[in-house]
C-alpha cells in the first residue's frame, strides 16, 4: 500500500502530546499543504491562526474543556474569512458584493474551504509522523474565542486542530460501514439504511467494551441521541450573523 | 520529501478526464479513505452518492455546466447528513434532538464532516495516480440535484467530486502567501493584510499571462469583485431551511 493511503487510513485522534513544540519547519510544511487544498471559485475563503501564546493556549483550553489544547506542539485555529474578498473594493462595491458574502451560500464555501485546507494540514501532520486531534468544543464560547483572536467582521472561528508529537497509542475509532454512507445514484431505502445503523450500533457496542481506555457500554444511535438530547451552543446562530455570515 | 507531503503540494485541478471509469478497488479505496477522516462528536455526519447512471450525470453535467461532470472515471456528491443521528430515534426524542439537529452549530458540524471526508477521498485518489475536481457548481440548481439524488430531510448535497485518469498537465494555480492566511495569535492589522493582497494581485497577473490554457489579464481582488458583484444562488439560503437544516 503506498504511503499517502497509509497516512490516511492509519488517522486516530491524539488527545495526549509530548511537550515538544513544533519546529518552523514542521509549522511551515503543515500550513503549506493547507493552502494547496482546493478551494470554491479561487476564493481561499480562510484563515489559520497558529496560537503559541500560552495565555491565550489557556484561555482556548478552558473554553473547550480539554487540556490538550494548553498541551500540545502547536495549536491552529481554522477560520471561515470572507473578509479578504471585499478588502480591496470601494464602499459601493462592498455594499454588492455583501449580498453574496453574507448568505449561507457563501457561508457553505467559506467553511467548505476552510476544513479542505485543515484536513491538509491533518494529513501532512500525520505524514510526518506527527498526531492531530480536531477541537470543535472551541464553538462552546465561540464569541469569546472570536474576541481573543481579534477576528473581524466575516470571519468566525470553526475549530482547533491541535498538534504535536503522540504520547499515547489510542485504536481507531469505529466508522459506519460502506453500507450506511456510500450509496449508489440514490440516497439508500429508509429501512435498509435502518438495520445497517442497528448492525453498527452492535459493533460499536464490542468496540467500547473492548478498548484499552475508557471501557464502557455505549451504541452509536443511543450515544448520539443523548448527546443532542440537550440543546448545545445555541449562540453559534445569533453570533454567526452578528459577525455578518449566514444571515441572508 | 516524503510522498504524502509530494502528493497533497502536487495537488492541481483536473479539467479533462479519460473515458475509463474508475475500478471497484479504486473506488474502494477512495470512500474508505473518505471515512477515516476525523468527525465532530464521532457523528460521521455526512453521505456519499457515487454516480455512475449516465443519465443522472448528465443532468448534473446540464446543471453545473461544466462537461467534466458528465465525462470522468467517476463522479461523487458528497452531501451534509444529519438524518442518521437520528434515525433509531422515537418520535419524542426526534422532536427533542431537532433542536440541535436544526441548527447552524449542526448545519457546521455536518459540512465539516462532510468536507474533511471529501479531503481524504480527494488526496486518496491522487495518491494512487488520479486526478480530481471539486464541483460546487451543483449548487446552481441545489434543489433539482437534491430531488435527483433522493435525499431526505437533514440531509443535502454540498458539491461533487469527479475523479479520473488526467487527460491534461494544469499548472498549480497561485495561492495567497502565507502572510495573508497565517497569523500568529491574532489576526492581521488590516492595513498590512491590504498590502499582502495588493502584492498577491501583481502575482496573480503574471500567472494568467503567463498559463499555457487560457491566458488573460486579471487579479485576484478584481476577479472576486466582480464576481460576487451579481448574487449567486440565492435559493440555497430557503432550500437549505426547507431540508431541515441551519433553521434554527
Amino acid at each position: 500500500m503506498n504511503e499517502t493511503i497509509q497516512t490516511i487510513l492509519g488517522h486516530r485522534s491524539i488527545r495526549k502530546f509530548k511537550e515538544r513544540p513544533l519546529s518552523n519547519e514542521e509549522i511551515n510544511t503543515i500550513i503549506e499543504a493547507a493552502s494547496r487544498a482546493s478551494t470554491s471559485s479561487f476564493m481561499m475563503a480562510y484563515s489559520i491562526i497558529g496560537i503559541d501564546d500560552a495565555s491565550v493556549k489557556s484561555k482556548l483550553a478552558k473554553i473547550s474543556g480539554q487540556s490538550y489544547v494548553e498541551h500540545n506542539g502547536h495549536l491552529f485555529v481554522f477560520c471561515a474569512d470572507l473578509n479578504k474578498v471585499g478588502l480591496l473594493a470601494s464602499p459601493e462595491e462592498k455594499q454588492q458584493i455583501n449580498e453574496n458574502v453574507e448568505n449561507t451560500e457563501h457561508f457553505l464555501v467559506a467553511t467548505i474551504d476552510a476544513a479542505l485546507a485543515a484536513q491538509n494540514a491533518c494529513l501532512a501532520a500525520e505524514g510526518i509522523g506527527l498526531g492531530v486531534c480536531y477541537i470543535g468544543s472551541i464553538r462552546n464560547d465561540i464569541k469569546t474565542v472570536d474576541q481573543l483572536l481579534g477576528l473581524p467582521d466575516h470571519v468566525i472561528p470553526l475549530f482547533g486542530l491541535a498538534v504535536g508529537e503522540p504520547d499515547h497509542d489510542p485504536q481507531p475509532k469505529p466508522r459506519l460501514p460502506k453500507e450506511a454512507f456510500y450509496f449508489k445514484n440514490k440516497y439508500i431505502e429508509s429501512a435498509s439504511l435502518q438495520k445497517e445503523i442497528e448492525h453498527f450500533d452492535q459493533g460499536v457496542n464490542d468496540y467500547y467494551k473492548k478498548r484499552s481506555e475508557n471501557k464502557r457500554m455505549d451504541q452509536w444511535s443511543t450515544q448520539m441521541i443523548r448527546k443532542l438530547s440537550t440543546p448545545i451552543r445555541t449562540d453559534v446562530t445569533p453570533f454567526v450573523q452578528s459577525k455578518g455570515l449566514n444571515k441572508k
